[in-house]
């Protein structure tokens, strides 16, 4: 196969995952091909008057070979030494967390944020990391505007909105989200390259992402829905979840709160209107005559990214099912 | 002897030594004591958008217990994993130590310092240090606004002036010191409670630092020197030059720049205007005569602090000479 424009919308850790197995596809079997990963970055946050972008930090981690293996996210040998004299001065939050090796990406960019938009100091960050992918990789996040996912709950402190993240990190998502708010989205514009990422690609691709909280955002900021829409590239989606339940976090509490089931089909349908293709587990595979109603071109394989290899054995399904209609 | 309030003017390492005998010999014999330290902030700087501000840093780890025994200032067992990972990200400067444990107390300072005066502060910072003392401390900067000591200097990129922390830790003092400025000195008021822990003191202090750059610039915001002379308690200083050479650090680095002799004679005469007595070292026992010509009380005897012993000693001696006379 020659060499692809692929560009993909991306959450953290499941979006990273999927991204190392399809940079590994293509680095064999597509050469000459270019990866832009555009970010979401309404999990954004700011800690201790440092920016946190978490999964932004996610993907150039995890595509740096950075990552910490086992959990998917945060540094590899990481320690926590700073968070520990944070808490010794009684600071809050404490609830995230804050290893050493990951503070300093923090802290160089919030000072250089004082000067750039976050475009162009995330491409700073990954001429650190992304410098030596198996084929070029560029991230990009969704907007150099600050867009935050809030989450409306009822809890000992009554009903209020709190930041995505400590609903998701320090209550583990266990109170009901009543309703989830992306503030500041109507007004966020897309960041530099990223409409034309979208408009100039040869194929686009939903890695299996929270639908909700990762791609939503991303599609929320205007311009960035329509853009895929007309895009003439085929848009190519693997569903994170998988027998009605998330491949990976907590996704079903996301999707409880805006009224969809959690299944497959269900979250295609979230998508259709920019989806062409949908690939799906064979624990779904029920779903196809529903999916291929829906006007969509849709597979099931196994879906688990248990290993590399079967990483970018899904991703070339993914591909395959883009390309090959 | 009764409980005495003494205010002493502070710079870094020499100063907090000094101090932590004086805490010893007071809690053992003025027993209802008080020490107000009124800290230099010439010294600070911005580094990687935090506020660093070494002198009240080194007074606060020493009297809280938690600086590094050998090298007097820092974090005992430190760590500098943030450091490793600023320098791979290439990010300049890379010449001031950084460690970890000491990058919490800048973070939280830069935090409070969005909403608070630098003052606030570091009372913060210090409930966590300084709530055990054996008698009660307080730390005060000498000013909640801008002061920087910058020094001129002709290197390889011609004359500049470059801040002094640059001079001092990167050229290791190494470079002449052509001029030596205050920026923002004459601006700079007295930071709350500094001009009134001077005025109703009984005893007021100045710990042997470096007189160019710790206690030249505290002396340097306007109306802290007037208080001083027109404070009632006596003024009495410990040297920092024994035999002709700084007891420790570049101290004649500085007094070379400002045309003094690196003496304890000669560093007397730039305070004779405000000390009333000026404890020296047996090897400036000579100096004794000239020192009475000044008007000075002064007195000879070991003034290395080699041991706590020898400092708490130190520490008595000096308030021995400014309140017997």
């Amino acid at each position: 196969m020659p060499g692809l424009r692929i560009t993909a919308l991306a959450g953290g850790v499941g979006a990273a995952r999927f991204l190392t197995g399809l940079i590994e596809h293509c680095a064999a079997h597509c050469p000459g091909s270019e990866l832009t990963v555009i970010g979401n970055t309404a999990d954004d946050l700011r800690l201790f008057g440092l920016h946190v972008s978490p999964d932004l930090d996610t993907v150039m981690y995890t595509l740096g070979g950075g990552v910490h293996p086992d959990q998917g996210w945060g540094r590899a040998e990481e320690s926590f030494v700073v968070q520990g004299e944070l808490a010794a001065y009684g600071v809050e939050p404490q609830w995230f967390a804050l290893g050493d090796r990951d503070l300093a990406t923090h802290i160089v960019r919030t000072q250089m944020l004082g000067g750039y938009p976050l475009s162009d100091v995330t491409a700073a960050l990954c001429r650190r990391w992304l410098a030596d992918t198996a084929i070029p990789v560029r991230l990009l996040p969704m907007s150099d505007d600050r867009v935050e996912t809030h989450v409306v709950v009822t809890d000992e402190q009554g009903r209020r909105a709190i930041h995505f993240q400590e609903w998701w990190v320090r209550l583990r998502a266990r109170v009901p989200a009543e309703q989830i708010a992306l503030v500041g989205a109507e007004q966020a514009r897309p960041a530099p390259g990223v409409l034309d990422a979208i408009a100039s690609c040869d194929v686009l691709v939903f890695p299996p992402s929270n639908p909700v909280v990762s791609i939503g955002p991303v599609l929320a900021v205007p311009g960035v829905r329509e853009a895929v829409t007309t895009s003439t590239a085929p848009v190519v989606g693997v569903s994170p979840i998988i027998g009605g339940r998330p491949v990976r976090g907590m996704a079903d509490a996301c999707l409880q709160a805006v009224g969809v089931e959690t299944s497959a089909l269900a979250v295609a349908e979230m998508f259709t209107d920019v989806l062409d293709g949908w690939l799906v587990d064979d624990a779904d595979a029920a779903a196809l005559p529903a999916l291929s109603a829906l006007g969509l071109r849709s597979r099931s394989r196994d879906l688990w990214m248990r290993d590399r290899q079967t990483t970018a054995s899904i991703a070339a399904d993914a591909l395959a099912l883009a390309l090959d209609g």
